[in-house]
């Protein structure tokens, strides 16, 4: 039996990162009805993408909700997409390439499909948390293995000529430093992201530094932050200069878009303190310095990411409804004059 | 006598600077009707306003145009304004601070007064020029005393949450540079700007340096530039030097923002391809080095303003346009349900 159009009324969120997807249904009143996270099965291109279905069905089932109640999927993905299409080009961690995600995901379940890059959906989703509700400028960077910002400008996600917006990784802040992934020098990502921060660490350790480091297996940038937080010279060192570059970005990035908050998240800013106290401590130097930076950079700008709330999967809860919601005024546009369809998706 | 309400229909767009005021009065096609330039009266404030107000009269009655046939004035300034109040913060070459010029110069003239930063005027201004209609992402980047960029976001000026986006000379490029007036050290205008170009050239010939800018007086960017021109090393490693920070600052706005075009003018980009040559060096290079680079830093993306054109003035009648048929919306909806009224303009 297929459910009353009116009847399809919840949304499915997804996040689809390298090593988990998570996944919430949430319905027409933004309430979550099940949330539920599973490893990603990276055995092949169409096994991530069958897995990530089968995440879904088995959320929905558990959450005691039939498959066509939901009226639409969106799903973040680590990687450069183009919402128009669903067409993911390249998820080097999902191992995707040119592939038509939103098409293919949407013909596995029978419910549109609507994708977006990960970053970008988390940035939707801190627009409903009550801390960041009704914030008309914001920029969310993702610190990790990459780095990037997804932003929020009157009020609406930007995207960009090429959806590239937010691609700071990739802004070049110093020309003269190590070699990138994408081939430039001193990119951003080159010099903060969490490789970045764990070959600072390995470098110390080999030129001989007296480092608790020494001992850390594997050595990651958490490994870096927590010896950072134990009072290690040689860590702290290292964070200092990752904050110090990183809020030199973000005063780029300030004095670029003009927002009036930045959510700080990403895997290296799950150090939480440790992460922040030297971004935030350039900042008040900078002030020192500035009239101008004093208005641009106040501290209470700076947020960390809320530690329990998954702003990647109401983000796509988010997408999925904007989805909905778009493809239905186009088809009203198209029947201009015809009988007027009430909204599949009111939420 | 007072003309019809309908009848006022022409719109007159005013860029105000340290040296001069252009004025240009456009008929509801966007027909030049008159265009002049008078100097700029600096003996005080109102007398700045004072001056402002008899260019537009003069303007107009020489174009043979009453002025109760025009709609609305727009006004570019080289500060900081709020467009909401009119009210221009700082303008350090007009000496205005805190002074409410759309109120006051609106008083003046008895028709409304629309007031914006002039390089965002400018970036309007060039959304209607041939060589750049239709493109939704475009920054146009004003290199002369200072440096700002206006930016065209979805074919809309983006203004940020304090009407300081695009204020990216006062991105902090080297944090170890030379201090800027803002207090920072190493904003992109403490290296780039005007009398940044000129002051490499003056410690060039200070530290002995073999150079034809020894005889220039004054030492100008603009000497620096036509020295370069004619070959002179010293002048050429300083242009290059300029090239290759603007081309870096570049580089971050196209990452951040994701525009398809950029527009290059003020004092500065005045010199021509001698500008440009060595920023479009710059790009060459990185695209060699990354696919990325490539495919965002198109040689095709980057022009000189148009030399014929004054984006300026034009970008203030477009302000003009939009500032009376947002007023006019505004009164529309306030009465709703009540007779509507015909719009007063839409050119």
């Amino acid at each position: 039996m297929t459910a009353r159009e009116g009847s399809r009324n919840l949304l499915v969120g997804v996040d689809a990162g390298g090593t988990k997807v998570a996944v919430l249904v949430a319905d027409a009143q933004d309430a979550a009805l099940g949330q539920a996270t599973y490893p990603t099965d990276l055995s092949g291109p169409e096994q991530t993408l069958a897995g990530i279905a089968a995440a879904i069905r088995v959320t929905l089932a558990v959450a005691g909700v039939p498959l066509d109640a939901v009226a639409a999927v969106g799903l973040g993905v680590p990687g450069r997409v183009d919402p128009e299409t669903g067409v993911v080009r390249h998820a080097v961690n999902l191992k995707w390439e040119a592939l038509p995600v939103g098409d293919l995901l949407g013909g596995l379940l029978g419910v549109p499909c609507f994708v977006e890059n990960d970053v970008r959906a988390a940035a939707l989703g801190l627009q409903r948390h009550p801390a960041h509700a009704g914030v008309a400028h914001l920029a969310y960077l993702s610190v990790g293995t990459g780095i990037a910002a997804g932003v929020i400008l009157n009020g609406r996600l930007h995207r960009g000529a090429h959806g590239m917006a937010g691609e700071i990784g990739h802004m070049i802040v110093d020309p003269a430093g190590p070699r990138c992934e994408c081939g430039s020098r001193g990119c951003l990502e080159a010099l903060t992201a969490g490789p970045a921060i764990a070959r600072m660490g390995a470098q110390a350790v080999a030129a001989g530094a007296a480092t608790v480091l020494r001992a850390a297996d594997p050595l990651t940038a958490e490994a870096v932050y927590r010896a950072a937080g134990a009072g290690d010279a040689v860590a702290q060192a290292i964070t200092g200069q990752v904050g110090r570059r990183l809020a030199q970005a973000l005063q780029q990035l300030i004095m670029t878009y003009d927002v009036e908050r930045v959510v700080l998240g990403g895997g290296v800013a799950r150090a939480g303190d440790l992460f922040l106290a030297p971004i935030l401590a350039e900042f008040g130097r900078l002030r020192a310095e500035s009239a101008l930076a004093a208005e641009m950079l106040p501290p209470e700008m700076f947020h960390l990411l809320p530690p329990d709330y998954d702003a990647g999967t109401w983000g796509a809860v988010t997408l999925a409804r904007e989805g909905v919601n778009r493809v239905h005024s186009a088809v009203v546009d198209s029947t201009e004059g015809g009988p007027q369809r009430e909204p599949i998706y009111t939420g």
